[in-house]
């Protein structure tokens, strides 16, 4: 019988999805050239050059039975170790091919990450604000997904609460730094204070107790900004990585789990997510893709634009009088809405051609999101429509 | 904690996984040459050169954001409407692209086709010999898998088990035809007596049962076999598919869910299925190779080879007195195996190199499978080992 569960969910239409339906009708009005479109969360620049040509050369050069053939289910063991040295170079890390599962993205990581470390009825914390994705991501493997509650950005997590929160359901944490929709960027300090409070659960508790750390936008960090591994910090972590914002390819679904070799039972775990996949339907990540971005593991596109954005987006709204903390990476930036009521401010925003996201679809009232991956030549003309709005509040 | 299921799983390792390591171990001394490893359903032919090409020609051509960009998480509309176009020709359907979910091959398929019409606890019937996989592909969505016992190639449904079996509790029934392991092709009366059955129990108990039908081996019917096409008999009827085995590509994950427009809700299913991917990580396939296989739909690879190969086998194999129902597709066979213990006897097959898969695994005794997906010359070279071999029985 078609499950209704399912079908409920249809009606919750994202918020995000139906604003930028919106831009994309209002573009046709007047010209999508002239919508200030912030609201989608996606790469405005090209892949690497490089990624393209090995792609072809792939195409061009191997034996097409061998490049298009079945990947192992947890990856094509070259890639694997790939992807290992380059995260034991970069982060100090001593990761083997086999403590990595090649995936379909981070939704893909995350799925499989998830049911690895829990049960069905098992609860998993996040901290808000949070992707609004989190709720299905965690919610329809069967654990049950809570959420910390906002405390300021110049303070991203609200310790107190987070320790009083996990109870001993909790099988999880699930982190996600640089932040979206914040823009935030976890300190040494704040990670190993997490990392202290989880440990301390731990041996009260005598589970283990996860962290999951998502890290999407692991590349897009600014000038003076140090954002440290999370895995470096916590034993039992999984670090939950996409290929989609730093090589710009969100639909090409590549992405891996990297699970830190002083986990318990670290290779199993990793071992395990093939088992995972036979239920979920993921069995491998598409072969032409893991070795084309196994060729440009240390590559990114050129993220410049996101930094340039924010400077300028960050100048003029601190100027207007907004209160917002300074991002140190991704694409996002979280002011706090004038007035205090997100969805007024973000209705009121739309009279100016303005698309912007209000926080409660983080879990976060008072706030807006900017998702300034767009051409720099665009915030400059939206900065006047900024300006115009801000006199309304 | 570490989920103690999956960990488990890991201990049952795949038979047909073992004997193709074996095969692979043996070739290492011999030469793999020398090894007629007739062990993995892996395509054994290039895909169409047109692929490859229209692969290369996006990649020089096509913007790389749009290129690489998000798919709709239901897959991209033009994709869509295309694999539509393309079965409304060949079947006489009415699909419209709302009723097609682009997927990752048949296992994305399946995963989401039975997560829409099973409530964790629900059964979901297949029918002996069954690829192996199935299990835990229903049993990991939370539904529980029963098997019809096997009948007779001549006959390949135990209808009389079938009428028994389909109790209340049962909301879908999955079928494979051509079929992985026998190579057996359902004509339209058994595909419509399966429907009768399905028809007056849903009366009966008032609810829907929904047809699963998984067709990676469409494309592959041999001279004169006629290869009805399931959804046509039957209103409740999801169709899985997968361009692994037609186009040769199976390590790019590629495949849909087609939705008969006559079901319960059709679109609505097929719109669900976007929500499902959410909680299983799936989310859409990768854009690139959607975009490739909608300009071959109506192409395959050469698969002549294997009608070559099962012509010479069963020829070969019948005049040794094998007892074997001639294939109908495929590039499987499932002849009976002398002495009745199929374990035995593929085991005495490993002293000529023969390389034959025990019926065991596919929930059946006493048959072995050869998966006839190599190279002509090698089936050839092969035959004076099943003579020798079949003299010991």
């Amino acid at each position: 019988m078609i499950v209704q569960k399912y079908k409920d969910m249809l009606q919750g239409k994202s918020v995000i999805r139906q604003l930028s339906e919106f831009a994309t009708a209002r573009g046709k009005e007047i010209g999508y050239e002239n919508v200030f479109d912030y609201s989608l969360g996606n790469p405005s620049v090209p892949t690497p050059q490089k990624f393209t040509d090995t792609m072809i050369k792939l195409l061009q050069e191997r034996d097409p039975m061998e490049l298009h053939g079945y990947s192992q289910s947890l990856g094509i063991p070259a890639v694997r170790e790939k992807v290992a040295a380059s995260l034991n170079e970069r982060f100090g890390m001593n990761y083997t091919g086999n403590h990595i599962f090649m995936t379909t993205g981070a939704a893909g990581a995350i799925a499989h990450a998830v049911r690895c470390v829990t049960e069905p009825g098992d609860e998993v914390i996040t901290f808000a604000p949070y992707f609004p994705e989190y709720g299905p991501y965690i919610n329809l493997t069967g654990a049950k997904l809570k959420v910390v509650p906002y405390y300021t950005n110049a303070q991203p997590i609200n310790f107190e609460a987070f320790e009083a929160m996990l109870t001993e359901k909790v099988t999880a944490v699930l982190i996600n730094t640089p932040n979206n929709p914040s823009g935030v960027v976890y300190s040494g300090s704040t990670i190993a204070e997490i990392a202290g409070i989880m440990e301390e659960k731990q041996r009260q508790y005598g589970h283990d107790i996860f962290l999951i750390s998502d890290e999407p936008y692991r590349e897009i960090v600014f000038a003076g900004v140090d954002a440290p591994y999370p895995s470096g910090f916590y034993d039992n972590s999984l670090s939950c990585y996409s290929f989609s914002k730093s090589l710009s390819l969100p639909g090409e679904r590549i992405g891996y789990v990297a699970v830190n070799p002083k986990c318990t039972d670290a290779e199993l775990i990793a071992a395990m997510c093939s088992q995972i996949s036979r239920g979920t339907g993921h069995n491998c990540p598409p072969s032409i893709i893991q070795l084309a971005v196994a060729e440009v593991l240390d590559l990114t596109s050129d993220l410049s634009v996101y930094e340039t954005n924010m400077n300028i987006l960050y100048k003029e709204l601190t100027d207007l009088g907004f209160e917002c903390e300074r991002p140190g990476g991704t694409f996002y930036m979280f002011p706090k809405a004038p007035g205090g009521d997100a969805v007024a401010f973000c209705e009121e925003a739309k009279k100016y051609d303005l698309i912007l996201v209000p926080s409660d679809t983080f879990g976060v009232k008072g706030h807006f999101r900017i998702a300034y991956c767009i051409d720099t030549e665009k915030v400059e003309r939206s900065l006047e429509a900024f300006g115009k709005l801000s006199k309304n509040f």
